[in-house]
């Protein structure tokens, strides 16, 4: 079964998709797509234009989340998203609060205001208030992930999980935008660093985005 | 196993797990929770606050979506997710597009501008422009749905799935509201009149939101 990903770099639901199969060990092919291009061949294979998509010779998976639910149930391997019902809730519940409150309080603001401006050229310039509201929203969110990582371990449980992997896919946006707050956070440093040093991250350390260069720590494993 | 839902009347989230709890054929109780009074009993079960939660002898579930995942993972009955794998990436990824997109472009407008300021008694008057703004987005999620609609029978497949109950538990909220085109939409007319006279539904159809009487349409199965 010949698995592609069509994944965008800067797109923290990309990078989670990516890290996960790693994670999982699941063969894959990558197609770098910009959804704001609308290119046909795409649009056909997703009308709604999202990435990341997972398509195989008997499926077209869309969302970030479908894809790594239906990749815990299908390969075998450690679990990543808990080892009990009640477990899995609390893993599920982290992951919807970084992908859908995280993302729509600050990660969501960095890629309208810096990254689409200039992947799309138009528009205005990066508006310096909305980015000011998404750094303060950042600071209230950074210390709910400390107070979990500081009673689990990891982001929900004593074991990394998808929860980890979500967080890590948006932070990683942040550093190379050179806007994460590392001094107000050592916890959320150190475990951003064992994270770094997994294999399963190491290729989005990788990564370039036309128009911004990452700052030197961003790939460091020791920042 | 005693099970309590924690529950808010206008919320959408805990509308979906009302409706897919007794779906599943679940005994629970409820206790009306109002998120915006903190009330320091409820900020102790949940220190972000908001509603649904699931309490039980062995747990605290926060987030509708892992509220209904545990319950399908528990509970013996009909799946109501999906039969195989790729079923339920389907479903899932309809119920995240419901209840992050849907919920972001639409209903939380409506819940923002009409109903927090009701039961805040804070801040300015509706705000025309986002309202409508919101009937602006919720046109173009019609059609989606209506395609999704005639395609599948019912909106991930030929079954009544969590997809189904995820949009019903929004448009009950729009519909209680007055605000919902039926004109412009026969298909999902008759696919929500299906839904209202499901036993599951019924409930929901009894709520009532201090200060907003619904149209006398909003209980009727034949409208």
């Amino acid at each position: 079964m010949a698995n592609t990903l069509y994944y965008f770099p800067p797109c923290p639901f990309s990078r989670k998709v990516r890290v996960f199969m790693r994670e999982k060990g699941l063969d894959f092919s990558l197609v770098e797509e910009n959804p704001w291009r609308r290119r046909k061949e795409f649009v056909e294979i997703n009308p709604v234009c999202q990435v990341p998509v997972l398509v195989n010779d008997k499926s077209v998976i869309v969302d970030s989340q479908a894809i790594c639910e239906y990749i815990e149930e299908v390969c075998g391997g450690e679990p990543r998203m808990g080892r009990s019902p009640y477990e899995r809730a609390k893993v599920r519940r982290l992951v919807y609060w970084i992908d859908c409150r995280f993302y729509h309080e600050v990660t969501r603001y960095v890629i309208n205001e810096k990254i689409a401006k200039q992947y799309t050229k138009h528009g205005s310039p990066p508006n310096p208030s909305l980015i000011r509201a998404s750094m303060s929203n950042l600071q209230s969110h950074v210390r709910y992930m400390e107070h979990l990582i500081d009673t689990n371990g990891w982001l929900a449980s004593r074991e990394f999980t998808l929860a980890d992997v979500a967080l890590a896919a948006h932070i990683s946006l942040l550093d190379y935008m050179g806007i994460f707050p590392w001094d107000l956070s050592p916890t959320l440093k150190e475990w951003y660093s064992l994270i770094k040093s997994k294999p399963s991250f190491s290729q989005i350390l990788g990564d370039r985005i036309p128009g911004f260069a990452p700052p030197v720590h961003y790939a460091q494993l020791d920042f």
